[in-house]
């Protein structure tokens, strides 16, 4: 019943339009990146995604996956044959290094089709998505010869990856990590130890899974600087790169959860599993982190990729459903009732999601771009602003992207009325899936903390002041274009907020690290909003200059005012929040909650 | 894994000290309801939930409702005993008049007791809930005749009740009503049509089941005037009380939904099945709404009922699970990390939790106060107020303890990090039963437009100003108590800024419906949002009076100060958004979205 089809215009406009990614064709990558191209690959891979993943998507999650006797495990039916289809078409090679028999492509474009992908079936896009992960942290830290074993099969998803970071006694803390690596003679290492929830433990999608494991090395210092990191494969691979012995390495057991059904989510134990140690001893927190920043705008997108089905539905329905008559008097007179669409309420709702899933598009493509500059671009001062960039938003990007993408896809829920509660219609589905974003690779309150505690800090206070410059510039250059005056004055009173409310951490915080924790969560919803905010600035004033006879631009201008106007006001709650320090937070004994 | 241990200490709190309710001695069921009465209910019942139906809660969820080959439904293991034990303990009893066999105890009474059931099993609670409904439209509107012959057993829960309205066309549109009554010779009528959603339409916990459903007489009027009231009983009751014939009433099929799986959602067929009127011809909506607002009333509670106890098991894991270190140092130095209830953000959720409940709670049980006020005082003054309290409250207390007992149910989830979004810990169940609190009983934004499009402008605006004149008077009786200081800030802004959005409506709902209906989410919001500002400032000032040396009453005032700093300020952006008109909201094309 549901539906999924790739908005295809609108990447297109954010890519070409709003970041105009033609005009890096000086980067490695982006020369080969041509217009014509990038929309051979969107049209392409919106195709897939509606064709392939999307009729997959309910079956996998009413059935979801199952554990074999043997350990094995099953995963939905069609899942492997779709699977098969995507390394054979050559997807997953997009995005990778051409040294590891990739396409080079940039990190934005790969930012679209991740986004059609996760919309379309989140829970079957964690399998490559994690993978990708794994395999970006073996390329960033492991050897060349670990990174010729595994890189060229992963790169392509012959090969499947995992990232086991959680145990039972530690989440967030990785402090905390009991797993043991025990040194043996060949350099190799035995690891044992129990790791929960990982997502693509194991599955019959490829024939070997690439283990990344971090683990204690026997008398490793306590802590967080005592974590290392392993590779430890499913079936170890022999030099010639065919399958050898079977790893000790199992699943035990599936997690029960309320959404991603298809993903396999899997307790693994590695009972004196042969690894081998990626990068340097006790450094493997490092390397995790390279990754983990990139796994974090991906998590931020699928909060924006379950929001954006969601809508699809929704608009669908409010179309469609008969119900009531217009305020002002019926407006399908020849009809039972009018579309609820009619109603300023439904409405709102709708305005609501395209406001928010328009804006967070150009905005985690934006930061994508700059994931790129601050790789590829020859300038120093680039590629340090773009570092900046990257490092500051993720956490934004994280926890605004995925609490707003929850909050929107339950407004499509409820424009459904009763149908969005039922199995059939599709939206529960989508609103439980989503619920994972707000707590996987570090949940929001801990992206809120590590921007407020890190980021911000860093550099003393570099990117945040770098990030204001750049809003001042745009406000100062576009002062006085009167069709973009809503949006600079809605930019200049939100960005005042966000100055306003950094100083005010700044002077605080320091002071009382407490006050720091406490204004967190609200501090980053209003850099969200801000960042919203200037995204659509940046929108409304490429749509006013193109806008012609083209409707397109008109939505877009208008949709960008409805943010400024019903959506921005958000911010004075934030700062007026944010300022109320700890100590009403913190008063109450633990024992009398 | 989870819990739920009745809140028993805040609700005497509420009944006994903030609402005084043993001063009303001098009305009919209040005269019984001595301290020592309640007090013994409320253990009681407190009891009841936390033994016999919570633990009914998981298997609810997990064997859901089955329909067998001839239409029977079986509901969960455990389910019928558990009924049986309610039955024959008298709970459904409570609050039935003495002439039905109950015990006429106060309605707000009847609040705390339904709160405890709903809490600790939401789908169970259902089924005499509806009954409960159904039970008090009949007698509202049923003949002498129909309230003997079906009253005794209903409000004893003997037999139970459902409410038909839902068909597959229409739902908020009840004009749309297909369902046909032809009258027989004898003064009965054969009802065909299919309803849907019909809660608890068919089960296997009682004897007989007494269905009202709204059907439209063959050459009755169009729409909304043309739709009458039938009581049409599974099996047809006969003079001597005994159970006759089986009626053509069948379930046709059961829901599958996203939560209160325990619940049977029924497809009704009536294929022609006997029924009687209940009250006048084309009149059946007028029953249906005397017993809507008390339906509404109850689903606001069940939004907060599924706050609470997932709040209680946030409260739990927040103590328990050992995670990172405070900001300020480690506070259990001796173990392997401090638990999380250390960190502010953790706090904070918790603080919102708390103090959202807790003002609901008081917000819910006063205006169940005025229910019995409206039915009972012998002053007809205090009859018109409360009956204008009731409903002007209504819309707020369904909408806004259902959306934000939703986002609390989220926030215990979210602070159990990845253990809430597994099955094994509960939470994700209470966040799924939440979610249709939302939807059902007139969706959240058929309550705000009734809120601004009836309520507000009934008799001239009569509800809403006595309700402002009420809070001033409570403003300037405590202005210069300067512990109460905060809560009467706090409460002059919320309400100043909530008139001057009623005086927006009014200026501007008129002349443009559109506008109306464009505000009435965030004016409910802001209503609801101030309502509860007025219950936390009764609370304090209550608590400020008895706190002598308990620590309970120093954590209300500081619970509600942190409401007023740290919650009230979203009244600011509600005010700010519902200003901005409907023009933005309704200029896109409907085909353009």
């Amino acid at each position: 019943m549901p539906r999924y089809d790739a908005p295809v215009r609108d990447m297109q406009f954010i890519l070409h339009d709003v970041l105009s990614i033609q005009n890096y064709s000086n980067l490695p990558g982006f020369e080969d990146a041509t217009p014509d191209l990038i929309d051979a690959i969107l049209e392409e891979s919106g195709k897939f995604a509606k064709e392939v993943l999307f009729p997959l998507n309910k079956v996998g999650d009413e059935q979801g996956c199952i554990r074999n006797a043997d350990a094995s495990v099953k995963t939905p039916d069609g899942f492997p044959e779709a699977y098969q289809q995507m390394v054979d078409n050559g997807w997953p090679l997009l995005g990778k290094s051409a040294e590891m028999g990739g396409q080079g492509l940039p990190y934005v474009v790969n930012m679209a089709t991740s986004e059609m992908t996760s919309s379309a079936n989140m829970a079957f896009a964690m399998y490559p998505g994690l993978t990708s992960g794994a395999f970006e942290a073996l390329m960033a830290g492991g050897s060349d010869e670990q990174r010729a074993k595994y890189g060229p099969k992963m790169a392509s998803g012959q090969w499947a990856g995992t990232m086991n970071l959680t145990e039972p006694q530690c989440g967030t803390d990785l402090g905390l990590i009991k797993t043991k690596a025990v040194p043996q003679a060949d350099g190799s290492y035995k690891i044992t130890g129990q790791k929960i929830w990982i997502s693509g433990g194991e599955q019959d999608l490829t024939e070997n899974i690439i283990h990344l494991v971090l683990a204690r090395i026997e008398g490793a210092p306590e802590g967080i600087k005592g974590i290392s990191l392993f590779v430890v494969p499913k079936y170890i691979v022999n030099d010639d790169g065919s399958l050898g012995d079977r790893n000790d390495a199992s699943c035990g057991g599936l997690e029960e959860k309320m959404g991603i059904h298809g993903n396999a989510t899997c307790v693994m134990n590695y009972d004196g599993a042969t690894g081998w140690l990626v990068g340097e001893e006790h450094k493997g927190m490092r390397t995790m982190f390279v990754m983990m920043n990139e796994a974090r705008l991906g998590v931020g997108m699928q909060g924006l990729s379950q929001a954006e089905v969601a809508y699809q539905n929704a608009v669908d329905f409010a179309n469609d459903r008969l119900q009531g008559r217009s305020l002002k008097g019926a407006l399908a007179p020849d009809k039972p009732a009018d579309p609820v669409i009619v109603h300023p309420d439904v409405r709102r709702m709708l305005m609501d999601q395209k406001a928010f899933i328009e804006g967070a598009r150009a905005f985690s493509y934006w930061t994508a771009l700059h994931g790129d500059l601050h790789h590829k671009s020859p300038d120093e001062k680039v590629r340090e602003k773009s570092g900046d960039y990257m490092a500051l938003l993720t956490p934004v990007i994280k926890a605004f992207l995925t609490d707003r993408g929850f909050k929107m896809a339950n407004e499509a829920l409820q424009i459904h009325g009763g149908s969005g509660f039922t199995q059939e219609w599709g939206l529960e589905q989508f609103v439980r899936d989503c619920r994972i974003t707000l707590i996987y690779e570090g949940t929001n309150g801990i992206q809120a903390l590590d921007l407020v505690g890190r980021k911000l800090a860093a550099n003393g206070g570099r990117a945040v002041f770098s990030y204001f410059a750049e809003i001042d510039d745009f406000v100062g250059n576009h002062e006085g274009n009167a069709e973009l005056e809503p949006f600079i004055e809605g930019l200049k009173s939100a960005k005042a907020q966000l100055q306003d409310g950094t100083t005010w951490l700044m002077q605080n915080g320091m002071t009382d690290f407490n006050n720091a924790g406490a204004a967190s969560a609200d501090y980053l919803q209003l850099f969200g909003l801000t960042a919203l905010a200037y995204m659509w600035a940046q929108m409304a004033q490429v749509a006013i200059e193109k806008k012609g006879n083209d409707p397109f631009y008109d939505d877009k201008i208008l949709t960008g005012k409805y943010y400024i106007a019903r959506v921005l006001p958000e911010t004075a709650s934030h700062l007026a929040k944010l300022k109320t320090g700890a100590d009403l937070m913190m008063a109450m004994p633990a024992d009398r909650f």
